[in-house]
Protein backbone atom coordinates (compact mmCIF):
# COMPACT_ATOMS: atom_id res chain seq x y z
CA UNK A 1 0.00 0.00 0.00
CA UNK A 2 1.32 3.27 -0.84
CA UNK A 3 0.41 6.47 1.08
CA UNK A 4 0.75 10.15 0.99
CA UNK A 5 0.53 13.03 2.47
CA UNK A 6 0.63 17.06 1.91
CA UNK A 7 -0.92 20.49 3.17
CA UNK A 8 -2.41 23.06 0.82
CA UNK A 9 -1.86 26.24 2.86
CA UNK A 10 -4.41 29.32 1.87
CA UNK A 11 -4.85 33.00 3.18
CA UNK A 12 -8.58 34.40 1.82
CA UNK A 13 -7.90 38.12 2.65
CA UNK A 14 -11.90 38.56 3.32
CA UNK A 15 -13.97 36.37 5.83
CA UNK A 16 -15.23 34.07 3.52
CA UNK A 17 -14.84 32.83 -0.16
CA UNK A 18 -14.59 29.49 -1.85
CA UNK A 19 -11.23 28.44 -3.76
CA UNK A 20 -11.79 25.81 -6.35
CA UNK A 21 -8.64 23.65 -5.21
CA UNK A 22 -8.93 20.68 -7.76
CA UNK A 23 -5.46 21.33 -9.85
CA UNK A 24 -3.62 21.22 -6.91
CA UNK A 25 -5.48 17.84 -5.32
CA UNK A 26 -4.94 16.74 -8.92
CA UNK A 27 -1.16 17.40 -9.23
CA UNK A 28 -1.17 15.83 -5.04
CA UNK A 29 -2.35 12.37 -6.93
CA UNK A 30 0.46 12.24 -9.44
CA UNK A 31 3.29 13.09 -7.16
CA UNK A 32 1.51 10.09 -5.14
CA UNK A 33 1.77 7.43 -7.93
CA UNK A 34 -1.38 6.05 -6.78
CA UNK A 35 -3.89 4.16 -9.50
CA UNK A 36 -6.28 2.87 -7.09
CA UNK A 37 -7.38 4.09 -3.94
CA UNK A 38 -9.06 6.83 -1.84
CA UNK A 39 -7.71 10.38 -1.34
CA UNK A 40 -9.03 12.17 1.50
CA UNK A 41 -9.02 15.75 1.83
CA UNK A 42 -10.17 17.44 4.87
CA UNK A 43 -9.97 21.19 6.26
CA UNK A 44 -7.39 21.40 8.87
CA UNK A 45 -8.96 24.05 10.74
CA UNK A 46 -12.86 23.93 11.92
CA UNK A 47 -14.32 27.23 10.60
CA UNK A 48 -13.59 25.97 7.00
CA UNK A 49 -15.00 23.56 5.01
CA UNK A 50 -13.75 21.08 1.72
CA UNK A 51 -17.19 20.19 0.02
CA UNK A 52 -17.22 19.39 -4.02
CA UNK A 53 -19.91 20.99 -5.78
CA UNK A 54 -19.99 23.31 -9.34
CA UNK A 55 -17.58 25.69 -10.31
CA UNK A 56 -20.14 28.79 -10.96
CA UNK A 57 -20.00 32.03 -9.30
CA UNK A 58 -23.68 32.82 -9.30
CA UNK A 59 -24.15 29.75 -7.28
CA UNK A 60 -20.65 30.39 -5.08
CA UNK A 61 -23.09 33.96 -4.66
CA UNK A 62 -26.74 32.22 -3.49
CA UNK A 63 -24.13 29.71 -1.17
CA UNK A 64 -23.31 32.87 0.75
CA UNK A 65 -26.17 34.41 0.64
CA UNK A 66 -27.85 30.97 1.79
CA UNK A 67 -25.52 30.17 4.73
CA UNK A 68 -25.97 33.75 6.12
CA UNK A 69 -29.31 33.10 6.65
CA UNK A 70 -28.90 30.10 7.93
CA UNK A 71 -26.49 30.94 10.45
CA UNK A 72 -26.17 34.51 11.03
CA UNK A 73 -23.21 36.41 11.55
CA UNK A 74 -24.33 39.23 13.46
CA UNK A 75 -25.23 39.85 16.19
CA UNK A 76 -22.32 38.44 17.23
CA UNK A 77 -23.61 38.13 21.04
CA UNK A 78 -26.39 35.45 19.66
CA UNK A 79 -23.42 33.07 20.54
CA UNK A 80 -22.03 32.50 23.67
CA UNK A 81 -18.92 31.37 21.85
CA UNK A 82 -17.76 34.87 20.94
CA UNK A 83 -16.46 35.64 23.90
CA UNK A 84 -13.08 37.12 22.71
CA UNK A 85 -14.24 35.64 19.23
CA UNK A 86 -16.58 36.65 16.94
CA UNK A 87 -16.97 33.28 14.61
CA UNK A 88 -19.40 31.23 15.97
CA UNK A 89 -21.24 31.81 12.88
CA UNK A 90 -18.24 30.35 10.78
CA UNK A 91 -18.55 27.04 13.01
CA UNK A 92 -22.27 26.30 11.95
CA UNK A 93 -21.39 27.45 8.01
CA UNK A 94 -18.76 24.72 8.10
CA UNK A 95 -21.27 22.01 9.67
CA UNK A 96 -23.65 22.46 6.69
CA UNK A 97 -20.73 22.42 4.02
CA UNK A 98 -19.09 19.82 5.59
CA UNK A 99 -15.05 19.16 6.78
CA UNK A 100 -14.05 16.71 3.97
CA UNK A 101 -14.54 14.51 1.28
CA UNK A 102 -13.50 11.42 -0.13
CA UNK A 103 -13.39 10.49 -3.89
CA UNK A 104 -11.95 7.59 -5.50
CA UNK A 105 -9.02 7.28 -7.24
CA UNK A 106 -9.33 4.86 -10.24
CA UNK A 107 -6.69 4.39 -13.25
CA UNK A 108 -4.49 7.15 -11.44
CA UNK A 109 -7.27 9.78 -11.88
CA UNK A 110 -9.78 11.77 -9.79
CA UNK A 111 -12.88 9.28 -10.69
CA UNK A 112 -15.37 12.44 -10.98
CA UNK A 113 -18.82 12.83 -12.36
CA UNK A 114 -18.94 15.28 -15.31
CA UNK A 115 -18.98 18.62 -12.89
CA UNK A 116 -17.91 17.63 -10.17
CA UNK A 117 -14.96 20.23 -8.42
CA UNK A 118 -13.40 20.20 -4.61
CA UNK A 119 -13.54 23.51 -3.54
CA UNK A 120 -11.98 25.04 0.33
CA UNK A 121 -15.00 27.04 1.73
CA UNK A 122 -13.48 29.70 3.89
CA UNK A 123 -15.75 31.32 6.34
CA UNK A 124 -13.24 32.67 8.90
CA UNK A 125 -10.27 34.27 6.75
CA UNK A 126 -7.82 36.72 7.15
CA UNK A 127 -5.16 34.73 8.01
CA UNK A 128 -3.02 31.24 6.72
CA UNK A 129 -4.72 28.04 7.09
CA UNK A 130 -4.39 24.35 5.85
CA UNK A 131 -6.03 21.35 4.15
CA UNK A 132 -4.90 17.84 4.40
CA UNK A 133 -4.50 15.65 1.43
CA UNK A 134 -3.90 12.01 2.20
CA UNK A 135 -4.19 9.02 -0.31
CA UNK A 136 -3.84 5.53 0.30
CA UNK A 137 -3.68 2.81 -2.17
CA UNK A 138 -1.65 0.82 -5.32
CA UNK B 1 -4.89 -4.59 -1.84
CA UNK B 2 -7.90 -5.42 -3.85
CA UNK B 3 -10.09 -2.19 -5.45
CA UNK B 4 -13.40 -2.37 -7.33
CA UNK B 5 -15.22 0.16 -9.30
CA UNK B 6 -18.63 0.27 -10.13
CA UNK B 7 -21.55 2.82 -11.47
CA UNK B 8 -25.10 2.50 -10.46
CA UNK B 9 -27.47 4.49 -12.88
CA UNK B 10 -30.76 6.12 -11.74
CA UNK B 11 -33.74 8.01 -13.48
CA UNK B 12 -36.08 9.91 -11.30
CA UNK B 13 -39.38 10.39 -12.99
CA UNK B 14 -40.01 13.55 -10.82
CA UNK B 15 -37.91 15.88 -9.45
CA UNK B 16 -36.88 15.05 -6.10
CA UNK B 17 -36.81 11.35 -4.33
CA UNK B 18 -34.93 9.09 -1.94
CA UNK B 19 -33.64 5.44 -3.52
CA UNK B 20 -32.85 2.96 -1.11
CA UNK B 21 -29.78 1.30 -2.67
CA UNK B 22 -28.32 -0.68 -0.17
CA UNK B 23 -29.23 -3.98 -1.93
CA UNK B 24 -27.03 -2.40 -5.04
CA UNK B 25 -24.27 -1.49 -2.87
CA UNK B 26 -24.29 -4.98 -0.96
CA UNK B 27 -23.91 -7.03 -4.28
CA UNK B 28 -20.96 -4.90 -5.13
CA UNK B 29 -19.56 -5.85 -2.00
CA UNK B 30 -19.99 -9.75 -3.18
CA UNK B 31 -18.55 -8.85 -6.37
CA UNK B 32 -15.63 -6.94 -4.86
CA UNK B 33 -14.51 -10.00 -2.64
CA UNK B 34 -13.54 -7.71 -0.27
CA UNK B 35 -13.89 -8.67 3.54
CA UNK B 36 -11.89 -5.91 5.10
CA UNK B 37 -11.74 -2.14 4.04
CA UNK B 38 -13.87 0.72 3.23
CA UNK B 39 -16.75 1.33 1.02
CA UNK B 40 -17.27 4.50 -0.81
CA UNK B 41 -20.66 5.40 -2.08
CA UNK B 42 -21.21 8.85 -3.98
CA UNK B 43 -23.17 11.01 -5.95
CA UNK B 44 -21.86 11.73 -9.31
CA UNK B 45 -23.84 14.56 -10.00
CA UNK B 46 -23.61 17.66 -7.59
CA UNK B 47 -27.39 18.11 -7.20
CA UNK B 48 -28.17 14.92 -5.68
CA UNK B 49 -27.00 13.02 -2.67
CA UNK B 50 -25.81 9.75 -1.20
CA UNK B 51 -26.67 9.39 2.51
CA UNK B 52 -27.05 6.67 5.58
CA UNK B 53 -30.70 6.70 7.64
CA UNK B 54 -34.02 5.35 8.27
CA UNK B 55 -36.04 3.68 5.31
CA UNK B 56 -39.30 4.87 6.55
CA UNK B 57 -41.59 6.71 4.43
CA UNK B 58 -43.07 8.95 7.00
CA UNK B 59 -40.03 10.08 7.66
CA UNK B 60 -39.06 10.77 3.92
CA UNK B 61 -42.18 12.91 3.47
CA UNK B 62 -40.45 14.71 7.11
CA UNK B 63 -37.31 15.42 5.14
CA UNK B 64 -38.92 16.45 1.79
CA UNK B 65 -40.76 19.08 3.49
CA UNK B 66 -38.05 20.03 6.17
CA UNK B 67 -35.41 20.44 3.04
CA UNK B 68 -38.09 23.14 1.20
CA UNK B 69 -38.23 25.44 4.06
CA UNK B 70 -34.40 25.10 4.48
CA UNK B 71 -33.75 25.84 0.61
CA UNK B 72 -36.90 26.66 -1.40
CA UNK B 73 -37.63 25.30 -5.11
CA UNK B 74 -39.48 28.57 -5.84
CA UNK B 75 -39.76 31.37 -6.97
CA UNK B 76 -37.02 30.13 -8.97
CA UNK B 77 -35.57 33.84 -9.25
CA UNK B 78 -34.37 34.24 -5.93
CA UNK B 79 -30.94 32.19 -7.14
CA UNK B 80 -28.77 34.20 -9.30
CA UNK B 81 -27.41 30.02 -10.27
CA UNK B 82 -30.93 30.14 -11.91
CA UNK B 83 -30.18 31.85 -15.21
CA UNK B 84 -31.19 28.98 -17.91
CA UNK B 85 -31.28 26.73 -14.93
CA UNK B 86 -34.21 25.83 -11.95
CA UNK B 87 -31.85 23.88 -9.94
CA UNK B 88 -30.03 26.04 -7.31
CA UNK B 89 -32.28 24.61 -4.65
CA UNK B 90 -30.60 21.03 -5.30
CA UNK B 91 -27.23 22.43 -5.00
CA UNK B 92 -28.09 23.34 -1.23
CA UNK B 93 -30.29 20.46 -0.33
CA UNK B 94 -27.57 18.17 -1.75
CA UNK B 95 -25.05 20.05 0.76
CA UNK B 96 -27.33 19.51 4.06
CA UNK B 97 -27.85 15.62 2.88
CA UNK B 98 -24.48 15.31 2.06
CA UNK B 99 -22.49 13.84 -1.40
CA UNK B 100 -20.92 10.59 -0.12
CA UNK B 101 -20.98 8.13 2.66
CA UNK B 102 -17.97 5.92 3.74
CA UNK B 103 -18.85 2.25 5.21
CA UNK B 104 -16.88 0.19 6.89
CA UNK B 105 -16.41 -3.78 5.64
CA UNK B 106 -16.10 -6.14 8.09
CA UNK B 107 -16.03 -9.65 7.35
CA UNK B 108 -17.08 -9.19 4.12
CA UNK B 109 -20.58 -7.45 5.03
CA UNK B 110 -21.44 -3.67 5.44
CA UNK B 111 -21.00 -3.12 8.84
CA UNK B 112 -24.11 -1.56 9.82
CA UNK B 113 -25.78 -0.56 13.65
CA UNK B 114 -29.59 -2.05 13.48
CA UNK B 115 -31.25 0.48 11.02
CA UNK B 116 -28.70 1.83 8.57
CA UNK B 117 -29.63 2.22 5.28
CA UNK B 118 -28.01 4.20 2.29
CA UNK B 119 -30.18 6.41 0.27
CA UNK B 120 -29.67 8.05 -3.15
CA UNK B 121 -31.55 11.63 -2.99
CA UNK B 122 -32.53 13.17 -5.81
CA UNK B 123 -33.29 16.69 -5.87
CA UNK B 124 -33.38 17.51 -9.92
CA UNK B 125 -34.60 14.33 -11.38
CA UNK B 126 -36.06 13.57 -15.05
CA UNK B 127 -32.65 12.04 -16.39
CA UNK B 128 -30.36 9.98 -16.12
CA UNK B 129 -27.54 10.17 -13.12
CA UNK B 130 -24.88 8.28 -11.46
CA UNK B 131 -23.44 6.76 -8.18
CA UNK B 132 -20.28 5.70 -7.37
CA UNK B 133 -19.38 2.59 -5.58
CA UNK B 134 -15.38 1.88 -5.18
CA UNK B 135 -14.50 -0.33 -2.69
CA UNK B 136 -10.59 -1.00 -1.48
CA UNK B 137 -9.70 -3.73 1.05
CA UNK B 138 -8.48 -7.29 1.31
CA UNK C 1 -2.90 -3.80 4.58
CA UNK C 2 -3.71 -4.22 8.40
CA UNK C 3 -7.43 -3.91 10.01
CA UNK C 4 -9.03 -2.67 12.96
CA UNK C 5 -12.69 -2.84 14.34
CA UNK C 6 -13.69 -1.18 17.33
CA UNK C 7 -17.26 -0.43 18.97
CA UNK C 8 -17.64 2.85 21.60
CA UNK C 9 -20.62 2.35 23.50
CA UNK C 10 -22.51 5.58 24.84
CA UNK C 11 -25.34 6.35 27.14
CA UNK C 12 -26.37 9.98 27.28
CA UNK C 13 -28.38 10.53 30.31
CA UNK C 14 -30.89 13.23 28.67
CA UNK C 15 -32.05 13.94 24.77
CA UNK C 16 -29.28 15.72 23.46
CA UNK C 17 -25.20 15.71 24.11
CA UNK C 18 -22.14 15.91 22.37
CA UNK C 19 -19.21 13.89 23.83
CA UNK C 20 -15.53 14.44 22.83
CA UNK C 21 -14.80 10.69 21.80
CA UNK C 22 -10.95 11.73 20.42
CA UNK C 23 -8.62 9.88 23.51
CA UNK C 24 -11.08 6.85 22.42
CA UNK C 25 -10.04 7.06 19.02
CA UNK C 26 -6.36 7.81 19.64
CA UNK C 27 -6.25 4.77 21.99
CA UNK C 28 -7.92 2.74 18.79
CA UNK C 29 -5.17 3.58 16.63
CA UNK C 30 -2.77 3.04 18.65
CA UNK C 31 -4.25 -0.81 19.85
CA UNK C 32 -4.41 -1.08 15.69
CA UNK C 33 -0.71 -0.56 15.18
CA UNK C 34 -1.30 1.22 11.57
CA UNK C 35 0.81 3.85 11.44
CA UNK C 36 -0.37 5.01 7.83
CA UNK C 37 -3.87 4.43 6.96
CA UNK C 38 -7.64 6.47 6.71
CA UNK C 39 -9.80 5.99 10.49
CA UNK C 40 -13.65 5.95 9.70
CA UNK C 41 -15.26 6.94 12.76
CA UNK C 42 -19.54 6.70 12.28
CA UNK C 43 -22.38 6.62 13.98
CA UNK C 44 -23.99 2.93 14.30
CA UNK C 45 -27.57 4.84 14.94
CA UNK C 46 -29.17 6.78 12.54
CA UNK C 47 -30.20 9.83 15.37
CA UNK C 48 -26.79 10.91 16.13
CA UNK C 49 -23.94 12.25 14.58
CA UNK C 50 -19.74 11.73 14.85
CA UNK C 51 -18.28 15.39 14.03
CA UNK C 52 -14.87 16.87 14.17
CA UNK C 53 -15.12 20.37 15.69
CA UNK C 54 -13.72 22.28 18.65
CA UNK C 55 -14.20 21.40 22.74
CA UNK C 56 -15.79 24.41 23.66
CA UNK C 57 -18.66 24.32 26.13
CA UNK C 58 -20.00 27.84 24.52
CA UNK C 59 -20.24 26.88 20.84
CA UNK C 60 -21.62 23.30 22.05
CA UNK C 61 -24.95 25.82 23.37
CA UNK C 62 -24.90 27.84 20.37
CA UNK C 63 -24.90 24.52 18.51
CA UNK C 64 -28.26 23.17 20.58
CA UNK C 65 -29.53 26.19 20.12
CA UNK C 66 -28.56 26.45 16.49
CA UNK C 67 -30.03 23.36 15.80
CA UNK C 68 -32.99 23.44 17.85
CA UNK C 69 -33.84 26.39 15.57
CA UNK C 70 -33.50 24.98 12.31
CA UNK C 71 -35.00 21.25 13.11
CA UNK C 72 -37.35 22.09 16.05
CA UNK C 73 -38.25 18.77 18.25
CA UNK C 74 -41.92 20.41 18.91
CA UNK C 75 -44.89 19.86 18.28
CA UNK C 76 -43.89 16.67 17.32
CA UNK C 77 -47.06 16.26 15.69
CA UNK C 78 -45.64 18.24 12.81
CA UNK C 79 -43.89 14.94 11.81
CA UNK C 80 -44.95 12.14 9.81
CA UNK C 81 -42.23 9.84 11.09
CA UNK C 82 -43.54 11.09 15.54
CA UNK C 83 -46.31 8.02 15.11
CA UNK C 84 -45.20 5.74 18.05
CA UNK C 85 -42.03 8.05 18.21
CA UNK C 86 -40.47 11.62 18.86
CA UNK C 87 -37.98 11.38 17.38
CA UNK C 88 -38.15 13.21 13.96
CA UNK C 89 -36.39 16.19 14.32
CA UNK C 90 -33.11 14.07 15.88
CA UNK C 91 -32.99 12.49 12.22
CA UNK C 92 -32.80 16.01 10.60
CA UNK C 93 -30.46 17.35 13.56
CA UNK C 94 -28.05 13.98 12.71
CA UNK C 95 -28.36 15.24 8.74
CA UNK C 96 -26.34 18.58 9.09
CA UNK C 97 -23.77 17.34 12.05
CA UNK C 98 -22.99 14.57 9.56
CA UNK C 99 -22.82 10.96 10.07
CA UNK C 100 -19.10 10.43 10.19
CA UNK C 101 -15.78 11.44 9.87
CA UNK C 102 -12.70 10.08 8.20
CA UNK C 103 -9.24 11.33 9.52
CA UNK C 104 -5.83 10.78 8.13
CA UNK C 105 -3.25 8.57 9.82
CA UNK C 106 0.33 9.86 9.87
CA UNK C 107 3.27 8.39 11.85
CA UNK C 108 1.28 6.37 13.86
CA UNK C 109 -1.01 10.09 14.94
CA UNK C 110 -4.40 10.84 14.20
CA UNK C 111 -3.34 13.75 11.54
CA UNK C 112 -5.33 16.55 12.96
CA UNK C 113 -5.10 20.26 13.05
CA UNK C 114 -4.10 22.63 16.20
CA UNK C 115 -8.08 22.41 17.55
CA UNK C 116 -9.60 19.47 16.03
CA UNK C 117 -11.96 17.32 17.74
CA UNK C 118 -14.03 14.23 17.43
CA UNK C 119 -17.47 14.39 18.83
CA UNK C 120 -20.36 12.36 19.14
CA UNK C 121 -23.29 13.77 19.21
CA UNK C 122 -26.20 12.72 20.67
CA UNK C 123 -29.83 14.05 19.70
CA UNK C 124 -32.16 11.11 20.98
CA UNK C 125 -30.35 9.94 23.90
CA UNK C 126 -31.75 7.62 26.97
CA UNK C 127 -30.46 4.36 26.09
CA UNK C 128 -27.20 2.84 24.85
CA UNK C 129 -26.04 3.66 21.71
CA UNK C 130 -22.84 2.62 19.29
CA UNK C 131 -19.48 4.48 17.61
CA UNK C 132 -17.65 2.44 15.34
CA UNK C 133 -14.02 3.07 14.75
CA UNK C 134 -12.56 1.17 11.78
CA UNK C 135 -9.15 1.58 10.72
CA UNK C 136 -7.39 0.56 7.60
CA UNK C 137 -3.67 0.91 6.55
CA UNK C 138 -0.14 -0.39 7.33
Amino acid sequence: MKSYRKELWFEVPGRRAFVNITPQVRQCLRESGVREGLVLVNAMHITSSVFVNDDESGLHHDYEVWLEKLAPHAPVAQYRHNVGEDNADAHMKRQIMGRETVVAVTAGELDFGPWEQIFYGEFDGGRRKRVLVKIIGE
